[in-house]
């Protein structure tokens, strides 16, 4: 292990490739937080973007201690490195890393499919490389590192999934790194994470889509804008969302997306029956159902903090085993005191 | 014509039929405007719900002037009546009230669906009584007079829709009444309105069934609650609607919603077939004039106001012709003095 070799004093060295919103957000979030009382301890975060007046921007905002302006340089003593970039960049910097990242290094990712990052670390990252998948669940349309915030992750469910077979201190790392934060680990199977997000989060997307494709395509539109409520707003509300990152989701994460909506029109079609048969008694048992579903769904929010059993993380991390970095023990035992 | 029976002196009698949330806000907001500046000039608001604590609790919030307990005391002497009930009780109102209606009466009512009450009323009023079909588009899910307000109507767009050859005078009082609510007349037909309205207010409720049933009806659900987040939420939120009014809706506008949903399902069969072929291009072509629809919308809301071009009533009433009750027209004279 580099730490071992450079010597345990030293800072956890990060490197964060990307420097959007999430990117940058993360580096304030990691630097924010009280070395003595951090999990990951000291730590040195080093910058790369392919825009280097991003890195530089991020640097101001004291996101990053140092810029790096090409991926050599971002990766030279990397320890565990976070790839904050868009989907359909993810491919191409898995292949690009590989060759450069230094023995022992851990990789972990902030997409928000994770079947399709497993598949690509495994094909694409060398032997001796570390893979641990990470979703930070936002839920917001946000981008951009203007709107860049230290506090993006406080109290954020953040999914991390693990390939068969991770070493234990790489899952220690970047449950600190998760930690650090301010968010909440959440660790889940990497296929029933991009099936449950999918119907959480990408299905309201297509169904928001749906909804303004239809309207604004009738020719009755010039008119349904004026009739258009807050129900239409909060219905239509997602359609704002980047379309090609929105693309890019549904195209790699074909199996969930399509299941989703064929389920979707079996229900319609259900309804649709219902409502041309006059069985008014059936309609109102499924809008009932959906009702009693929403209001459940609200009531058990609220409830959703760390520690409590609903949040409870699969095979969290017992804190003296040895981690990757021999921090992360020594860290978590010192808070103890 | 009653007004001129009983001398134009006397106040316009207004009958409303429901107090629940918007009867009583009707009334409270009709109450609240200054006689000399109203619309409609000097009116006594008689108050009637089958429930006579409702009605009672109408008057203690200044909504009315006088109690009913009884169809026939409420439409004595009416020249006004408002029906303010849920959509499954207006087919029986329309037969209970029809042989009690003073000759020359107007009636309305607040139903979001207007053909099929058009239809009702075309069937179950005598010759003689008046019908223009009204919905203020309140677009919000509050129920109960409890959460009655003056204000609730304020630079709403209020939808009229007319049979064939209603009578100017009719017209006009209606008219008066949406404007001293501070309310935007907005004529339209009630087959356009049925098909608008249903593309942009039930669609989006039936689209966020759809996604509550979907995903709470999954294996998963336990999990997806802990990863539902604000898209979820917001899409969501409408299954929180009354299920039983929602039924009712989809009933009474069978033709125009089950239409919808034919497109909704073609449209995601479409979405389907281009992310199984991966066909890239055409999906963003999709997502992104979504994308552009909705901030078209949103950049012509703001400017709804009233008198401005998109919200040109069509065949707004000329106020110099006499009205109904003789007294629309002197009111609005007086105005311009």
């Amino acid at each position: 292990m580099r730490s071992t070799q450079t010597g345990a004093a030293g800072p956890i060295r990060i490197t964060i490739i990307g420097m959007g919103l999430i990117g940058t957000s993360l580096g304030m979030a990691l630097r924010s937080a009280d070395e003595k009382e951090a999990p990951l301890g000291s730590i040195f975060i080093t910058g790369y973007d392919k825009n280097n007046r991003a890195t530089a921007d991020a640097r101001g905002r004291l996101a990053i201690d140092r810029e790096a302006h090409s991926l050599v340089e971002a990766l030279r003593d990397a320890q565990l490195v976070v790839l904050a970039i868009p989907i359909h960049e993810m491919r191409d910097i898995f292949r690009a890393i590989g060759p450069l990242l230094p023995s022992g290094a851990v990789v972990t990712d902030v997409a928000s499919i994770k079947g399709q990052m497993l598949a690509w670390a495994r094909e694409l990252l060398p032997s001796g490389i570390e893979y641990v998948g990470g979703h930070p669940v936002l839920g917001k349309e946000q981008t951009g590192a203007s709107s860049a915030d230290r506090d993006l992750f406080k109290d954020v469910i953040y999914c991390l999934t693990l390939p068969p077979r991770t070493r234990q201190g790489a899952v220690d790392v970047v449950d600190a790194l998760v930690q650090q934060i301010g968010a909440k680990p959440y660790f889940i199977d990497p296929q029933e994470h991009d099936a449950y997000v999918s119907g959480v989060a990408y299905l309201p997307f297509l169904l928001s889509t749906a909804l303004v494709e239809m309207t604004s395509r009738s020719p009755g539109w010039k008119e349904m804008i004026a009739l258009a409520g807050p129900s239409f707003r909060d219905i239509a509300r997602l359609a704002a969302g980047d379309p090609q990152q929105q693309r890019d989701i549904c195209m790699a994460n074909r199996v969930a997306i399509t299941r989703w909506i064929d389920d979707t029109v079996t229900f319609l079609l259900e309804v649709r029956e219902q409502i041309e048969d006059g069985n008014g008694e059936k309609l109102l048992d499924v809008f009932t159902h959906a009702h009693d579903a929403h209001e459940d769904w609200l009531n058990k929010r609220p409830n959703m903090r760390p520690g409590e059993a609903v949040f409870e993380s699969l095979g969290r991390i017992e804190i003296e085993r040895p981690s990757l970095f021999g921090r992360l023990g020594r860290g978590s035992r010192d808070r103890r005191r």
